[in-house]
């Protein structure tokens, strides 16, 4: 976590560290990034597509990052580059680093002794660590945090406040894990008997990759026989159900409230939207990407965009559609048999 | 807080405190509210909307709240008013008050030096307060409560155990906030950079404002650059997740499981119902009513209520009408070819 | 909770304990359960469906637990019984049991003195027990949880780390309740007065029957007037929203995401899909099954199978017919005209 550089910066020193052609006044001085419609003159701002032009006559940014189709779009000190908006997130991060992890165990966390935590790890107040459990250099583990027996946490991953995480889970390097998230939970395994339900013991684990960043009160559960699996660069938003023995590709993006239901395979490169969900057992390609809101209740085999959400209306129009949506089939086979009856009379007019 | 009155109560004193016209016996006497359907002889009762007047015939209820409409529906000993479910709201407030607040600070609390809490104030067992957080007058922090340095929390708030308050996010007065919220987490910003994702840090706070209420497990983003604001008077039930950089405008009221993705911006008197998802960066106008499991997919400019649901049904009809669905272009485009043929036709035999 | 049997264990052993008719080499000696594609020569594995008959070639398990008309599809030692998977349930739970509960309260826990804590029972650290809590034999209260004052805890519960009870909320017997679920928070109850909401105090209860598990972060709100009630044998997964006053029949089984509205009555036996919303106030008859992703708006008096989500297909396939769907009932009309229109010049052809 590289310190706060000292404020102000002129561009020409932005340019230097993170590249890219400088136009106009390369002394302006920077403090903060922001974005078009509230930068002031001390602020870098950024047009991460040209159709948000339009905002560009009425900023009051002192800098902007542009791409290289909207170099001549402004007159102001400017940074080209290729991809503004990743741009625009390096500068940020350099500006706005993380605290940097404090070492040390505070006094009024709980940790076994047959626990492993490196010197320069944290472990915040309220936390409970379990016997066995170990905590990479650099790790932080926030307050309240509860990691049961044997769990490992990597280098320099991020624990907020809260976060459980069940037995013998692994959590790669590099990663945030936000207050609430659950990791590890039984699976909802169930098999029915005579009218009720025998729970199958959930003995696999969850195990994630580095770089990954799990959202506030969102829950993965572990596998039944074998692993859960959250491959590295995996990206999941609040609130988002992850069953037993999904794996998520790497690099794929979950946004909140989705719900992925067990042993469901997810490619690399994905997106899913929010409030979609993947039905058990399926598996969906690379680069698929599913629309917020969509069931998705097969396999998806071609790389794409796929959607199924109701298209929302006033409520009386809604209702009016949504009547017909049940006599659908019926209207289709009418249709059909007035095909029939038309080409019928056409024969005969003919 | 005011204590529970002396119980019983004669009816006349309840029309005395709340106002209303008292018809029938007004010495009855009134130990606690009920629903029509368990109301017991001591039980004050009431009845919403005439519609549910056929469970008048069988309460057993003592004494009844009534709109002007249903003013002689009964002959039991009644209040008539203009809003009963409201009268009631406010007799149940009076008979069932929340339990005083319990001044001081719990020895197992672990409470930063530079933290500032009111003398009237409680802090829980197990509950870490960080660095210049300050807690006013007559609040309440339950135990296991995570709030990160600098929050604030506001006269007269609740929040139940376990919430989590990420740094600097400010919480306004009399408000509650029940187990298991996350206010203050990340938003989920990403910038896509040659397949992996760049973060975009998350500098902004949470403000909620005067009497908020919000839900188990629910979770407010901070904002990416600016705050993520919550004005006065919203109410937002369990699981709900609210994104970067939202706007909810004030008294606007969000039902369990909804989504409200970054940069939306609700008005003012909505209504959004449960499992409801409103996408990114849309406007949403003032009293404008969503209902349940709707997709909202662009801005609404217009008050009024809106719908998009799927309408449920047996699962083979269903079926039947989905695969139509799918093939719902085709047959709009096979009818206007059968409208063409069929003018075709009539023209032909005039 | 019995000790994990001696390994490895011979066939004909599970055959004796559990039953079915043991078929090939009775003495094979297992270790593990284990699926069929991952299965070793000391697993035994199993056959839920004659579906999955396929698996069977490739399969190196070293024994199967095979359905009737399965009994001929393999040479491989085997046992033939009427259920295969609630017999792979059963002998697993048996080579998998949970740890046994380790008696007595951790020194880091905050038991109130007027909480009663049966011998047998074990309080885990940094939990929170108030006051007139009673928690049973063998039963277990995770790090972290708290349980406000006369919350009850039957028998052999296990209450995973880090849940929420409130107060007064009765838990039954051999339950299990996972991280992050919060029972007995506030309904969500409002009345409109005058463009504000008055709150609506929640006096009910949470009443779980005895074997019942509770998925992470799952949250059930407790009643307004009356008791929120789970029976017997339900289960439910994460994620969940169970609203104030339901009531939810014996052995019924919601998946993860899914949200129950106020006083709507569920059913026994019924099972109910991911993501898929129960509006308020709706009656779901016993043994109804809800499809994943459906909103139901009206009771369901009839058990059987229902579903409404929207086909989810290629994105650009769905926005034509999704435009389409906006204008059904005017297609719906139209094609009512046409047909009367045919039905003339079929008339007047004749």
């Amino acid at each position: 976590m590289s310190p706060t550089p000292p404020l102000p910066i002129p561009l020409k020193e932005i340019a230097a560290r993170f590249g890219g052609e400088l136009l106009g006044d390369s002394g302006v001085r920077i403090t903060q990034v922001a974005p078009l419609e509230t930068a002031e003159p001390l602020h870098l701002s950024f047009l991460a597509h040209a159709k948000f032009r339009r905002l560009l006559a009425g900023t009051r940014a002192g800098a902007l990052i542009v791409g290289r189709e909207a170099r001549d779009l402004t007159t102001l000190p400017r940074i080209v580059c290729d991809n503004p908006y990743a741009y625009f997130a390096r500068v940020s991060a350099w500006l706005n680093p993380l605290p940097a992890v404090r070492p040390g165990i505070d006094p009024a966390a709980v940790v076994h002794p047959a626990a492993r935590v490196a010197a320069t790890a944290y472990i915040g107040p309220l936390a409970s660590i379990g016997c066995g459990v170990s905590v990479a250099e650099g790790a932080s583990v926030g307050a309240g945090c509860i990691l049961e027996e044997g769990v490992r946490v990597g280098t320099g991953t991020r624990l907020y406040p809260r976060v459980v995480v069940y037995r013998d889970c692994i959590l790669g390097a590099r990663g945030i894990v936000h207050s609430g998230a659950v990791i590890g939970a039984d699976g909802f395994g169930l098999a029915p008997d005579d009218g009720q339900w025998l729970k199958i013991p959930q003995v696999g684990r969850v195990v994630i990759g580095d770089d990954v960043e799990i959202g506030a009160n969102t829950t993965i559960d572990r596998g039944t026989m074998g692993d859960t699996i959250i491959e590295d660069g995996v990206k999941l938003d609040n609130q988002i159900q992850v069953g037993h023995n999904v794996r998520i590709g790497a690099h794929t993006a979950i946004a909140g409230c989705a719900g992925i239901a067990g042993s469901a395979l997810i490619g690399r490169h994905c997106t899913i939207g929010g409030g979609a969900m993947i039905l058990g057992h399926l598996e969906i390609a690379d680069r698929v990407h599913i629309a917020a809101g969509t069931l998705v209740t097969k396999s998806v085999r071609q790389a794409g965009a796929y959607a199924g959400a109701y298209p929302f209306e006033e409520q009386r129009k809604w209702r009016r559609n949504a009547v017909q949506l049940r006599r659908l089939d019926t209207l289709a086979r009418t249709v059909a048999l007035l095909e029939r009856r038309l080409e019928q009379l056409e024969r005969t007019r003919g």
